[in-house]
């Protein structure tokens, strides 16, 4: 009977196991190789932040499991669950609204870590993560349209001053990138903006530590942040993101930055299903050991960003793509020997350096030893992930648009696929405007936690507390909005829009009564 | 005081306008043209098709309106009315929600058709429209989506072959490039699936006329058609569209084709915003004079496709590119003469030829009387529409492009961004069914229209009429649906997910009691 390698994920850690084994198993049809992953398509990461200024083509970035992995059954689909005892993965339903089970004669757990914002105070509605394409293509497109709204805002300042705010939060490798490439994007962008003075445009790097770049030596940091403050960018060490509105970022200490446009590269939490597994974690992590078996399991393995896997010299090997790689041929290696008989090996790769871009013809290297900084360090990084990236058609692409990008400027397309406004939460604080006197009114609100108080003119003529609606009467009426709600305290709302709201109040008897309970009371209470 | 000149409409009607009123306008600061469009972009509507294919980039198609129009104030939002009397155009709320309203001294309306499914069943829920970027988008996703999933769902062939089918309506010059790049999409993509064989894959192109591509002579239609037969695609004649599941298509007289990708280019309406306008109309188009006004009035303009144009010869123009351009410098001539004083020209233009691409080096052409097919067609066309893309930028980047394409397989990366289902509607017809029992319950059903059947095993335990909640069991416990549901007549039904169905029941008091109440009323009656 044939065996079966199952990767629970397609990054670099999922991916290169099964390179490896294809590679290692070409003439062998006893054991096949499943890879699961809920995207159809390889991130090359390290290239990720340069979707946002264009540098690179939106797919250019990323290349299709199936393209990468011919002899692989690649199953595009989310992981409901993991039986350990029963060998089995459950995936989630497709199409059909029926899941799938698969059995496995071997594990590979690599599901990377995901962005969490839990436990801080409106990040997850409000933040921007930055992890993966979608993340970055709508943080792309929110920029574009935050910049065609400032255009023609003319008339109110204060929204202005929002809308030409970008604030990056995270100052490792990540949140300088990102912070790079939005400063390029925007101040490349901004020239093409009749009735934007490209004075106006701030971007802003929030960094907890008083340094940026903790990853690499403090020359290179220094010289990071020389190069980034030349290009425009504002620099706030020490500063804690604390919570997020649609309107600011909040500092802690109280200090909030109005912003339109907040990315926060931080927190990296363990996958769910990660969490969930019956085995030995530290700080979140699959505990491994040198041969990369996870929970002393002769059949489970684990690496890359959800493993804490030991390296030479005592030490972890860090969350980076080259670690992961080469802790992907040592599993592969040993799953071959626990299949075929043989001694495993453990990982003995410890790192060959470290290289962060800065856009626009810079970066910062720590390669062999050696610190190296400006345009050779970006060369260098530029030659090597090029030749890093899997296949031809790939490395032609890129290389195809990284000349172009020398020629003509950023790209200014907002993409724009889901029209349709959803049932949403939104957080607010203190002090904050949910809508105005006069506003039109466009959604329905229910205050979820927090209170709020009802102002006509500068008159409070109500207080609203958890469990109340506001806002209801625009959705009855097509009147604008008959008084202003500020928050009082931090507060969550459930915003319902029109639409919804509509073909729910339509079909669901008991949502129209409701509402109109509440509109009757507010009636007589306004005219007794 | 300064005049204005206000464009609604981005398309070649529009943009053309005001692209001939800056250059006529170069020296003069009197006179300020605004353009008001949904989308920041221009989209070169002759190669959106290629984008299905990846023949060119996403983004290659399309140009920022910015970068195009350099002196132009380009206002990117709806337009929510026009108030002719009062000469004003408002404009749907941005970030901020107040209208905003702008006063004009021309008005010009170039606001073309859109797709609208009205009064075909289901279509509107369930067939793909192609008209503009994000419909393509959308498409190639969800073609890509399918032979995922096709891929891994070996064990039930009938959802293999739905997965497998693509259907195209509609046989004019839009319809046949869409059905010839979804083709070569396919069947380049097909052959990265392990486990989909290469002839399951089926394309259907459903036209109802007795001969497609009406547009030009019988001989270059009987010349595509061959072409398209021989690479796989499959003709239907004579056979018109008649209604859209999620699971078929369905033609009149009845027969139902098995497919979960319905593509219709066919049901061009008017802008709702055109049929709001008090202006007199034929078939839904303003009816403009010689000189383009219309409705009789000095101020306002119409041209492009929301317009009936008459041209030389006793005729109207066609609804094409290269005649809306032609009426753009008329109009743009002629509003000048009428702020400048001096006599207005009539529309001179009666057109060069048609041309429709069918893919893979080979296209169909009439260019001044000439019938040209085949690959001389093909060249002709690439390098007249190459030539027309506006901005050497985007030339570049589209020659790059092809080239590569030459060179490369077909892109398959399927690039989602809207992860949460909303609340939709779906349509069902007679013998469909909703869910089987033992199928993981996500969704909460409630029939708007039309009547179905509980089952259970094959004994009918209840009917199901409008207004009736059904799946709602699933929303309360975890537990695989308990029953199947048929449809028994035509039937709409609104679907609510699981999360938002979570989250209203917690905060609106009405929806829990309502199904809670349903699921009493079941509970009895089935113990009892």
């Amino acid at each position: 009977m044939k065996r079966r390698i199952v990767i629970l994920g397609g990054g670099f850690a999922g991916v290169y196991v099964a390179r490896r084994l294809e590679r290692r198993l070409k003439r062998r049809d006893d054991v096949e190789v499943v890879l699961v992953n809920r995207e159809n398509y390889f991130v090359f990461q390290p290239l990720l932040p340069e979707v946002i200024s264009g540098t690179i083509g939106l797919t250019d970035v990323v290349t299709p499991l199936r393209r990468l992995l011919k002899r692989t059954d690649v199953h595009v689909r989310e992981i409901d669950g993991v039986d350990l005892e029963a060998r089995t993965v459950t995936l989630a339903p497709g199409f059909h609204p029926t899941p799938q089970v698969i059995h496995y004669d071997h594990l590979v757990i690599a599901l990377g870590t995901v962005t969490d914002f839990r436990g801080m105070r409106g990040l997850s509605e409000h933040a921007f993560p930055f992890k993966n394409l979608a993340d970055a293509l709508r943080l792309k497109n929110h920029v574009i349209r935050a910049l065609e709204e400032a255009a023609i805002e003319g008339d109110d300042p204060e929204l202005r001053k929002r809308l030409l705010t970008f604030v990056v939060a995270g100052g490792g490798f990540s949140g300088v990138e990102v912070a790079a490439e939005l400063n390029d994007l925007v101040r490349g962008a901004v020239t093409s903006y009749r009735g934007i003075d490209p004075k106006e445009v701030k971007v802003v790097l929030v960094h907890s530590q008083d340094r940026i770049l903790p990853e690499v030596s403090p020359a290179l940091a220094a010289f990071a942040e020389k190069k980034l403050r030349a290009r425009g960018v504002e620099i706030r060490l020490n500063a804690r993101l604390e919570a997020a509105t649609a309107q600011s970022a909040v500092l802690k200490g109280g200090e909030a930055i109005a912003t339109a446009t907040l990315v926060s590269t931080v927190p990296s939490f363990p996958h769910p299903l990660v969490e969930a597994l019956p085995l030995e974690k530290a700080g979140g992590r699959l505990i491994v050991d040198p041969f990369l078996r996870a929970g002393g399991r002769p059949d489970v393995w684990a690496l890359g960003d959800c493993a804490r896997v030991p390296a030479p010299g005592g030490v972890f090997s860090p969350p980076t793509a080259q670690h992961a790689t080469r802790q992907a041929d040592v599993v592969a290696d040993n799953i071959l020997c626990a299949l075929d008989g043989g001694a495993a090996g453990p990982l003995r790769f410890a790192g060959l350096g470290k290289m962060g871009s800065l856009g626009k013809r810079s970066a910062v290297a720590e390669i062999l030893g050696l610190n190296i900084s400006g345009f050779l360090a970006w060369f260098i990084w530029r030659t090597i992930y090029l030749m890093k990236l899997p296949g031809w058609g790939r490395r032609l692409k890129v290389a195809a648009a990284w000349t172009l990008d020398l020629l003509l400027p950023p790209e200014l397309v907002q993409l724009r696929t889901d029209v349709t406004p959803a049932i949403a939460q939104e957080h607010f604080e203190p002090g904050e405007i949910v809508f105005h006197e006069g506003d039109s009114g466009d959604r329905l609100y229910i205050l979820l936690r927090g209170q709020a108080e009802v102002l006509i003119g500068t008159r409070r003529v109500a207080e609203l507390a958890a469990g109340a609606y506001f806002g209801e009467m625009a959705l009855v009426t097509n009147a604008p909005r008959n008084a202003t709600v500020r928050c009082i305290t931090a507060m969550d709302v459930l915003a319902l829009p029109k639409r919804d709201f509509g073909l729910l109040a339509t079909h669901l008897p008991g949502v129209k009564q409701s509402v109109e309970k509440v509109i009757e009371e507010r009636s007589r209470a306004r005219s007794a």
